[in-house]
């Protein structure tokens, strides 16, 4: 039996997550949604943000559906999220960028880089280790390749780096341009500073780009501008054994408990996830029914409308 | 005397830098000018991409106007600029973003973080170590306090970060805070990620934001958005006792002599020259026949027009 473990999180998470759940469940009738309290609420709660239990619970799980947590400004409490990612070793981060003029898709390596939490903490001087390794490079390229490959969309693989300052990045760009040559792909190498420049204005020469941790995890948001912000975008976390949907935005502790924040990103997390199950049209069909509300004009605050998460999330609902 | 050093560097740096360095010396005609021959074309003569003799006269000069150097894709060789930042400790890289519905200025850290060169480079695994030190974070943070406080424009200092992932973003966020607090100045901590989307969104929202030095990078070419590219931004590299002006645009070999690159960027950063030396009224005087220039229609083709660099920069001269 398909098992899905839901995490609402903190914040926006709480709002977004049940009209992304809604949905799952009616693709998956038979499933075994496991709900899974972790975060920064739980922290306050239990002194832990993610119990050795629920962590547990995640790794027997087919697919997570993920919210948002709430990082509290400790330096002595660690991401959860990041745990999560790492203990999992989900190490592809998929994101698409998809409106009207819009078609790309972000692949950011999600294990190392600036996030490899080697650190040195000092009172005059701290550091961070930015880590680049062959074994984590290739399995990126390699997914993004095959990504790029299934996509067919005829424009070149984009690489994302800064390897004219890093030479850390020579190592990245080198191993991404011999994966996509074996695989007959065009390849386009680019700064990572002039990249994000350049995707905003000229999105249509983008389709697949893949890029460091920290690059992406900019670029990502910075590509939120072509969507009018973040409350569109899905996200997939996707290792060997494991996968994780999210949106891209956090738990907005500023809009949080008002009953405004767009569930589309949560949704399109769901449609992912799905997709990733190979639950056959589902993707498809949640996507028209996001098309057609939008259309309708039923949008939260953010898109300027005045409709509630649940308003939108049962209209996506009933047209699905 | 004053002396001004002047580098044309590779590509549309030749072509870019005549048309402001008519207008310097226009605006100091007792100043001794200095040409400095440096950067790829050098390298490619003559095996050194800046000889000992050209940094050293790099040091004794009262400003540098600076085109834009190539990088060539071979890891042995280093990028001349970060060179001459290094080398001159420029520590501060200031740079104005200004249009009609934008008016901020980026202050990105120019001496550390990803940018300290301590690499590790190998077969399997590449490191670079980012480095946040209590003195250079102080100083980027004054120097940020103090065009916040000239400016005068009653919006909170930002400070760009990734706390929530790199500790070492603590000591910078954490000195900024402080730096910024002494000077009663009203404080906005944001996450780097979701800074380069906002300021997107609501560029009315900013002023002055301070940065690391590779998140500086990224953010100033994505607010070059903001103003149709980066053929307008100018930019100051500044330290105790040197200071170099550069537009934010590279080398641009695709467009290289054609004689089609927007001088504005150059000319701007002359005006940075200028105000910095003190030169009355100057800066003013050059923004006025920038924007009359623009209203005219008189651009290159970056921006829709088919001015040549010479047609522009000979507009805006004349109307000095
Ligand atoms: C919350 C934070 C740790 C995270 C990241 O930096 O990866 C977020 O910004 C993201 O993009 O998923
Ligand atoms: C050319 C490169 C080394 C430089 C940098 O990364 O600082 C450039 O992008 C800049 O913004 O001045």
């Amino acid at each position: 039996m398909t098992k899905i473990a839901v995490v609402e999180g903190d914040g926006i998470g709480r709002e977004v997550i049940p009209e992304a759940e809604k949905i799952l469940r009616f693709f998956l009738p038979d499933a075994e949604f496991v709900r899974v309290e972790l975060g920064f609420d739980q922290w306050k709660k239990t002194g832990s943000a993610c119990s050795k239990e629920s962590m547990k619970t995640l790794k027997e799980m087919d697919a997570i559906l993920f919210g948002a947590v709430t990082t509290p400004p400790d330096p002595e409490y660690k991401s959860i999220l990041l745990q999560i990612r790492h203990e999992l070793d989900l190490y592809a981060n998929i994101r698409p960028v998809k409106s009207e003029s819009v078609d790309l898709v972000i692949v950011r390596e999600n294990t190392e880089g600036l996030y490899s939490g080697i650190e040195e903490i000092g009172e005059e001087r701290s550091t961070t280790l930015r880590v680049v390794t062959r074994d984590c490079s290739r399995r990126i390229a390699e997914k993004a390749c095959s990504i790029s490959i299934q996509r067919n969309q005829n424009k070149p693989l984009v690489i994302g780096h800064k390897a004219n300052v890093l030479k850390s990045d020579i190592l990245f760009r080198d191993i991404c341009i011999a994966v996509a040559e074996t695989q007959n792909l065009s390849i386009r190498s680019m700064f990572i500073d002039a990249l994000c420049l350049d995707v905003l204005l000229h999105p249509d020469r983008y389709d697949v780009i893949v890029t460091t941790n920290m690059f992406g995890d900019i670029l990502s948001d910075t590509c939120g501008y072509l969507t009018g912000g973040l409350g569109m975008l899905p996200s997939a976390n996707i290792g060997k054994n494991h996968a994780l949907f999210e949106p891209v935005h956090g738990s907005a502790p500023d809009i949080a408990g008002r009953g405004i924040a767009n569930p589309i990103a949560a949704i399109r997390s769901a449609a992912m996830l799905l997709e990733h199950l190979g639950v056959q049209d589902a993707a498809e069909k949640i996507e028209a029914a996001v098309q057609q509300t939008l259309a309708l004009g039923i949008v939260t605050p953010d898109l300027g409308g005045n409709a509630s998460t649940r308003d939108v999330g049962e209209n996506i609902f009933a047209k699905i």
